[in-house]
């Protein structure tokens, strides 16, 4: 951690500051600039003891020099993490892996309906909502356990994995029981009790990034789980808050490749969440996997406009025809070329 | 609702949305326009059948009339709710009620001098962090049941009625065992099982806005206590997530009187979380009475260098004084004037 | 526009509202709902009269159903935009056009070396700041004319069209004078006066989207030059404010397939000034094109090392191959297919 | 500047980068610490430099110590600046100055009562629209000239000192031949030309803070006229861009007493502009006040149903009348109170 002095501040301030960063056991260095100084304090994590400088007088800033998250850091851990669920592998060079299926499972004819179409286009992972995060506690709140047996009904028949949201730390021993992948919503991203139950299942975690998480934050939450003894995390970039209102959230792909430079977890993709528009979820969805997505996530629902939730936003079979065989040639033009070529 | 047809919609189209509006079991009127039709939907929730209606053709928008929120709105209940809390009225014409103390319980000591102190400066609620919700794995967590059995220790001394936070749903009957006032802090806004938890123990629930939430999303996590048939809510703007670095967050003033036309709930303002600096607290501290608020919720410490959790947006002890006394000056100057003034 | 009426308004109050439409010399139609009645007032622009109305008694909300833009809209023209520069042809189902070149100009020998370079990987149109517009007073401002003799001297030896920004009225004969195409920027693109004298210089306009505009208020702002009678409006996404730190900017990615709905107008990006970081440059560059974009426009400096602006953002020449050579595997694969592919 | 190196960063590359800082004329001292060296960069400015080490290997991130403003800010200059305009003393303890009028000038008429109007309660500068920066060029764009005559007659009448918006360079002279303070409003806060022009005009200039812009940029934008020598600059908050819908903008109240630690320049508060709900202009006005600022403009109509532009944020009569009631009472109260008090 660095503290920067003020302008004026007197040797006195700045002896008085050092003298505080030895008392809690750190070592300090001094430069002393034209203008102000600074000092260097060597040892211990910045963000524990950050706050024990701030009321000191004298003392204009104190900045952090390390990432405040371990585990999830690429200093942490050189190589890609893969992530292996059912027949996929999520991370490092691995193609693109599709997860999809209904925002909310709503029956057994309709999942499995949907289970068979995108599995039949190369999809390795249904996804399906049986707790549901609602905004407004008058909104359909998604099946329960019966929707969880559906999707386990439907892995049985379809051979693909699982992946549903679990929305409290009471239900994460359910959830697990029939599901591949626990998923954590964006309103749930600081949920550190839920966090922390999801890490100790032991089952594969998809940890959507919250709707106003930083990156650093999102990664700590991944910490909450990693911590845990589970490095089964996967990452998903679902669209932040900002004041554009064409779209329910802005799909911040940036993230993506950024991601992937901080940290060695697979990071995918969420374009139907991230857009809130079904005729945005093609193009962005091609683009995540552009900007170096390890996989999507896309709602996918036979007939739309008869959903229970989010049907605005999910995509009929047509479209995701449409996307997967586009998908196809993207990830063909984009793999890692024969030296010669 | 309403259905604005785009500016090229068929006659088919037009007709086919009625009849899904039919379908649905709502009723529909037409105003054709110059430029684009337009179809008022009658009944219904718009929420829930909005969906019912996006992947239709020829449809521009879909605009909902009615507040999504329904038992914290003023059409629901016209007067103010006053919520009563140990010997403080939170709400309607009150003046507005002080709640003081450290942001995270550390011992007990330090916990008795700090309420002593905001007590004989008029505070009426005495805060205390016992679990802490932190964004790293790594920060100091909170002294938990220890902490509340202190507060309960401070409250049989002083006479202070107590808050303190909960963030599990787990957790709501021991906190509640312990304390006056449940707090769910930003990070749980959208903790839809906490709410309902929290909701359903009858305790007064103190629900910081969401950093991202809108007002209307902050008013349907309302919702989700009120449903429970707990009518003791009380709100409290804490900043929200700008792109300004300067500040931790945005202490979002307008909320307050915005809120006040909304609904019939009180509103107090965090200037402490709010603007994550303690040389804000203060100005932003009267500002927020000045635009209405029924309260403040303020952090102080007694060495707020020593604090072990946000020191730096702590008041120590004579900045608290210095609020206090301009705050009586405001609170006098503002308070509803005889009618011969 | 329609007018949503409180949810306890009176007969009168209705009529009042009624009244003043006519007033106005607008039609107004009526649909008295079960909880709030709504009136759809037909003819003339909502923006126009919806002040008029604001201060009436017994309105909940007044909302325009029609877009704000007219000439940028799809409503106004139906079939693509093809811009012409050079030899390049930009929107519609044309190939990617790359712009490619320094953040400033510099000196004629560090241009041309780009250029050359540049050109020789495909790219039609040399980018080069002459007047740039920098945060503080203090910064490099640009060589202003003598960069732009540079700029013209680079087109005569590499038949690249050159595009560069101006960033008052009183330079925009100058600036046309020497470039193809006259670049606004983000920090300009709601100075009025400048969009004019761009769209009254006949010039091609590469309008950059403003860091805090909405899509809505971008699509106005190439009004203005379109109102001038000048079509040749290419839109540039550059990123926009949010809370995220990491990135200088969020490239807003969304935006290309939004626009492309939205407008007939040719919409390109620019992953240099969007994200702020060489590294995120590539991927985000693969991106903008896979989610639909017309063109890019990048940075690229033969030393990154020693640039006299945005170094820290630009392409040295081996990233750019790389950039060019994916960019074109890319293009293949997302090119229209033949009817039996 | 502080140049941070990354963890794995080796000595070859430490070396590199020192080699560098004094290739550029600057010296270096390091700090060697247990997970990352830092380099400390003395002399010189790090807006300057910065991008000259960017694409050097092995350095993490580098970090200005010094703020980019100057003359804008305190370390520049202790006391604060009062500017004096009319009768009215802006800046340090004096009390908060009233700026009021219309949003535009409509006629003669009108602002003629208006000014009687808001100078009989104590109102010291006449504020009217002469050039209106619209988003739409289709909306009404103001009277020019003719508006500004008025606003004269309207000074010559009253004794009101009067303040009106400039939109571009080639009107300051024109502008000022009318007006006793250039308004520089939020679309042009970054319109360098137009900053420049209006600092040279040797005027008092009132700069809206822009939408999007950080204290930092705002107060950047400052030195663009402080350093054309002209020191009266009144900085004015009028709202920020963030995702909240249920206002126009944010007002950002925080940045009050913020740029009082950071500057020495005095700041106003703009409720109208700020939130576009005349319902909250009176609370946030006396929020603003109470926050610290050194004054308020504030949107005046004799009818604001019939206002010509943005009559849906202005007060009527009464309602500015309640406000410089509750003002006075609220301004007596927060004034420094004598010893014995």
């Amino acid at each position: 951690m660095i503290i920067v002095m003020s302008h004026g501040a007197t040797r006195e301030q700045i002896d008085a500051v050092i003298a505080r960063v030895r008392e809690v056991g750190l070592s300090a260095e001094t430069i002393i600039g034209e203008e102000r100084s600074i000092i260097g304090v060597i040892g211990g994590s910045a963000y524990e003891y950050r706050e024990a400088f701030s009321h000191l007088e004298g003392i204009q800033e104190i900045t952090p020099i390390s990432k405040p998250f371990k585990r999830a850091s690429r200093e942490f851990r050189r190589e890609d993490t893969i992530v292996e669920v059912g027949t996929a592998l999520i991370g490092g060079d691995n193609p693109p892996v599709m997860m999809a299926g209904p925002c909310s499972v709503e029956n057994l004819e309709m999942l499995l309906e949907t289970a068979h179409f995108v599995k039949s286009l190369g999809a390795k992972i249904l996804r399906g909502g049986a707790f549901k995060p609602r905004t407004s506690p008058y909104s359909f709140q998604g099946l329960g356990e019966a929707a969880l047996q559906m999707l386990a009904e439907a892995r049985e028949q379809t051979g693909l994995a699982v992946v549903s949201e679990v929305v409290t730390p009471a239900d994460v021993e359910l959830v697990a029981r029939y599901v591949d992948v626990l998923q954590i919503g964006t309103r749930n991203s600081q949920n550190f009790a839920l966090l922390s139950e999801a890490g100790r299942s032991g089952k594969a975690v998809l940890l959507k990034r919250g709707m106003s998480a930083t990156i650093e934050e999102w990664l700590l939450a991944a910490e909450y789980v990693l911590s845990q003894g589970n490095r089964n995390v996967i990452l998903c970039e679902r669209g932040i808050r900002t004041f554009e209102p064409a779209t329910r959230f802005t799909l911040d792909l940036n993230a993506v490749p950024l991601v992937r430079e901080l940290s060695h977890l697979p990071v995918i993709v969420d374009p139907s969440q991230g857009t809130g528009r079904w005729s945005l979820v093609r193009p962005m969805a091609l683009a995540g996997v552009a900007a170096g997505a390890h996989g999507l996530i896309v709602e996918v629902h036979p007939r739309p406009g008869q959903a229970m939730s989010d049907g605005g936003q999910s995509l009929g079979f047509p479209e995701f025809e449409r996307l997967s065989r586009e998908l196809g040639r993207l990830t063909e033009a984009l793999a890692p070329q024969p030296a010669a070529g």
